[in-house]
């Protein structure tokens, strides 16, 4: 999905949310458990709940890879479905991978490459490496490379706030700084995490038109109008993620139409946002 | 695998050798194309005709990935296999992740869990996210965390070098002191690049006992000798890998043999230096 046709998504449903598909069998409910799709039904009554008010679905790798090579299959069978949908939605592997040139390549033929198995319409690539480890992401026409800057957990601080000497930068705005020569607003966004919502404006200083994906609202304890406020752009310029407070509203037979609820009201108070930049 | 076990285990066969399984089907030998295993094939090969010559084997997930689901059942054929094998051998999922704690946790279920599909020794881990990334991979007994420090890439000397303000520390060195805290020279290992091994002094300084995976011998560059001057320790402390170098020496139907070779030739040299230490 190109970035004018993602801005043209969120513009036709006046909403800029993802819904995290952290999908775990031990929280799913109970009435699904005996079937070999669990996972997958789970999924797709989830999109189905939420289409009218997300613009993108965020499947969280790690939770498919530890259900092993049956959890990859409902993945495959989750991203086939969102891939048949009428409506384009954007896709995005949240699977924070990065290694040196060659393997980065591979990464992403498994997850980006239209004729591969999951076809996925962007990544979360961690930064450590370096331009070598990012690069191979960024070949994939209409792909998207989604490289992490600030992230909302409480290890953050460990290593994302060290100050550069005589620089007065820190670790995640070198990291915003230096890609800006790896890819551009077309091709790149980056992770900023919205507990750390008044970091945004520093980080709007350095990429002023890319877009954010910003978990970390609701479970984690960011606020969407925070994040609005520091870093929503002219283009809105944000993709917000909610994953628990969405899909495990409820663990009961009601879960569907849970999720439907606070996917309605966090797209209700987007829409809110958007009307005053549009 | 313990630390005594491995130790155990480079005595034994006076080696620290680990070779890489980059399993590539556009590289491995044309007569094994045909069969619908033959990433398992060529690796079932490659393990026998090395085994006498290596304490440690590492596939590394991109190139299973890559080749999707069926990719994935590849890595599980290869890894029961290792586990099928009269003597013990240490492995490692070169797996480069690490996310928000939760998260964290279902990836060490995928890779580490003796019950999941793969039940690996080991696996890599990318420090960028920080000490809850982190910790959840060492919970399970016997197994490992090896966290990037110095990466053999050219990209590593985009953020890893960087000079923490007032600290005249660099944020591979952070990362080294700062993770003593989070496991110890029995549960965690760190990544340092062979194409770095004049860095190892300064690796030393911090972490004098900790075992390293060193990448980067071979075909990136890397000098064996020089790694064993700076960072040998008096438990070997050392584990030396090699992918292309090995796996490759042939594409023709001889390939196992030259891979044995080449694995020989390091083992030998690898038997020259634990001489001095044993």
């Amino acid at each position: 999905m190109t970035r004018q046709e993602l801005i043209a998504t969120i513009r036709k449903k006046q909403s800029f949310l993802c819904v995290g598909l952290d999908t775990d069998l031990k929280k799913i409910p109970q009435h699904l458990l005996g079937h070999d799709d669990a996972i997958f039904m789970f999924n797709k009554a989830i999109i189905d709940a939420t289409l009218p008010y997300a613009v993108a679905y965020k499947p969280n790798l790690a939770f498919y890879e530890s259900a092993g090579i049956k959890g990859l299959q409902q993945l495959k069978k989750t991203m086939d479905y969102l891939h048949s949908l009428p409506e384009p939605v954007f896709t995005i592997a949240d699977a924070k991978r990065g290694d040196i040139g060659n393997t980065s390549q591979q990464y992403a033929k498994a997850f980006l490459d239209p004729a591969g198995d999951f076809n996925f319409d962007s990544m979360t690539i961690a930064p450590y490496m370096g331009e070598d480890s990012v690069t191979p992401f960024t070949v994939y026409d209409g792909k998207w490379v989604i490289l992490l800057a600030l992230t909302s957990n409480k290890g953050a601080f460990d290593f994302q706030f060290i100050e550069a000497q005589g620089e007065q930068k820190r670790l995640f705005e070198k990291v915003l700084e230096r890609s800006q020569a790896w890819g551009n607003p077309g091709n790149m966004m980056y992770v900023v995490g919205a507990t750390k919502a008044d970091m945004l404006t520093e980080v709007r200083n350095i990429v002023p038109d890319s877009f954010l994906l910003v978990p970390g609202v609701g479970a984690q304890g960011g606020s969407l109008t925070e994040v609005c406020r520091y870093g929503m752009t002219k283009e809105c310029g944000l993709l917000v993620n909610s994953s628990r407070g969405i899909i495990y509203a409820s663990n009961g037979e009601d879960f569907a139409q849970r999720a439907a609820d606070e996917a309605q009201k966090l797209q209700q108070q987007m829409a809110d946002e958007l009307r005053k930049i549009w």
